[in-house]
């Protein structure tokens, strides 16, 4: 399976772990990079004492290449520098404008990954230097907006040639990565499978609820980041299980945002892992979610059931 | 390209028109049919003049199977045994229960096609006996509901086992097909792109402005039926090209309902062929139609590409 993110990072599998905010953690990415995939350490919000400890231990986890990514309407010219002096070879920007970071990224010969959730979006990312754009659908689980993966993969491919595209959203098997590359995209990037592994940094309950959890009831809201005090910018929503606190709160998110007392329930429940209050992300891909596994085994099940799936079909 | 939808139908491509109701008229579904797909007629809301029409010219216009399809929550008795009394060979059904026409359509050896928005209504189609059961993403053109096709198809796939499984929703070209089938389906159902088609009943000023969208610019929205006087069920919405009337009343479908002057301004500006009032329904595959041609050649050119994408991917 030779793409242009194969080739790029020397991969066995065309599949990028999701920068997953404090989820995909060193450990996590230094499995996926070992395991034949592209590791990517969630940066997040920004955290600095979080990004040194999780690069730490995927600097100490892997030889082969892994990234790093950030929210990029969050991110600073000291995250990302910080970022950049544990020496990833690619760096992920996703929800916000990427220039202030384009040289010092370059600079440092890493690739940068512009992660875009509508045409715009991706025109921009050419426009700017992008070395591969991510054409993120609204399936996916956390932050988004509201194309559809499969429609809009090929659309990006067709805006933004020659540069390479990757899909994200929705993708969490064999089938998915075979469909992404159908699609013409050069690779998948996987999130929300990834949450149900053991490297990574989930609570055992919430990696529960993704397991018995089924995409029909998993919703785009705000709730979440209004009741943590986020001012996420308005395009962008984030998928997430449905529980007690979005059925009670989705839709009526003015009274949720003046109501100062639910913020401290809410933190509350956090805290003690009530997860029928507290948010778990999860995108409509946790359908295919059965148990929870090593990474190694999931990338290397991935990879190869998607080749077989592609040689059966292409030899039919 | 054989797979279970093309065996059933002696078909050379996996590919079936989608019936839109009064947009896939006889015509339209004997050019699909003659070039290798299975051409299906839109019943719609079931107008018994236009089917009976529409029905004569599919008999006239093919030898070869075809199908016809109707919006379940409006099928009446009458309609369904209208359409049975010329011979189809799929009969598709969407948005409601089906149960009512199960036997009728079983007894005259006519395929029985269940179209589904989530996973609870595949597993009931499968419960009914549905011979092919048609999982429908949101980014489709016209009604459908929320989930996303990519993760959806395999979710259906793994839920309804054995019954085979088409994708709807997105699917515009060849890689839209090549990816249905790596995600596991049979074949894909594809709507918007064929409404840019020379057989295609669409006012030419309403296909040029599917050829001119872009996906970005497509919406989910109640509006146009709450101005036609269409009761839908709550779940559906219907995605069309986002115009004035949908900047002015989206948001806003109380005060739509209860402005019977704006339903009458509707009335008239479909009539004038004003589409920026007047609706356009249009999938996010918008971004993959560059032009109206003959529905034959599209229909070749979407399968052959398929099978080419699909032999270059799996001989990688």
């Amino acid at each position: 399976m030779t793409t242009g993110l194969s080739e790029r990072f020397g991969l066995s599998y065309p599949i990028m772990l999701a920068p997953m905010g404090g989820v995909s953690g060193g450990a996590l990415a230094a499995a996926v990079s070992n395991a034949g995939g592209l590791g990517m350490v969630g940066g997040g919000y920004g955290d600095l004492q979080w990004m040194k400890r999780e690069l730490e231990l995927a600097v100490a986890g892997t030889q082969r290449p892994w990234g790093v990514g950030l929210i990029t309407w969050k991110a600073t010219r000291e995250a990302v520098d910080l970022a950049l002096s544990y020496e990833p070879k690619a760096f992920f920007f996703s929800f916000g404008d990427v220039s202030p970071y384009v040289d010092a990224v370059k600079a440092r010969g890493c690739a940068l990954i512009c992660q875009v959730q509508d045409l715009g979006g991706a025109r921009e990312a050419k426009a700017i230097g992008a070395d591969f754009i991510v054409a993120q659908g609204a399936e996916a689980g956390g932050h988004g907006a509201v194309r559809s993966t499969l429609p809009f993969v090929p659309a990006v491919v067709d805006a933004v040639d020659p540069v390479p595209v990757l899909a994200a959203g929705g993708v969490g098997d064999g089938r998915g990565l075979a469909a992404a590359l159908a699609l013409g995209a050069c690779g998948a990037v996987i999130g929300t499978r990834y949450c149900a592994t053991h490297e990574a940094l989930m609570h055992p309950l919430a990696a529960q609820r993704l397991v018995e959890a089924d995409g029909d009831h998993t919703q785009r809201t705000r709730v979440f980041d209004i009741a943590r005090g986020y001012d996420w910018p308005p395009a962008y929503t984030g998928r997430a299980l449905r529980n007690r606190f979005v059925e009670r709160w989705h839709g009526r998110e003015q009274a949720l945002a003046a109501d100062t007392a639910a913020f401290e329930q809410y933190r509350q429940a956090q805290q003690r892992a009530d997860f029928e209050q507290a948010l778990v992300w999860g995108g409509e891909v946790v359908d295919l979610i059965t148990g929870i596994e090593p990474a190694a085994a999931l990338t290397e099940r991935i990879g190869r059931d998607a080749a077989e799936r592609l040689r059966q079909l292409g030899a039919a």
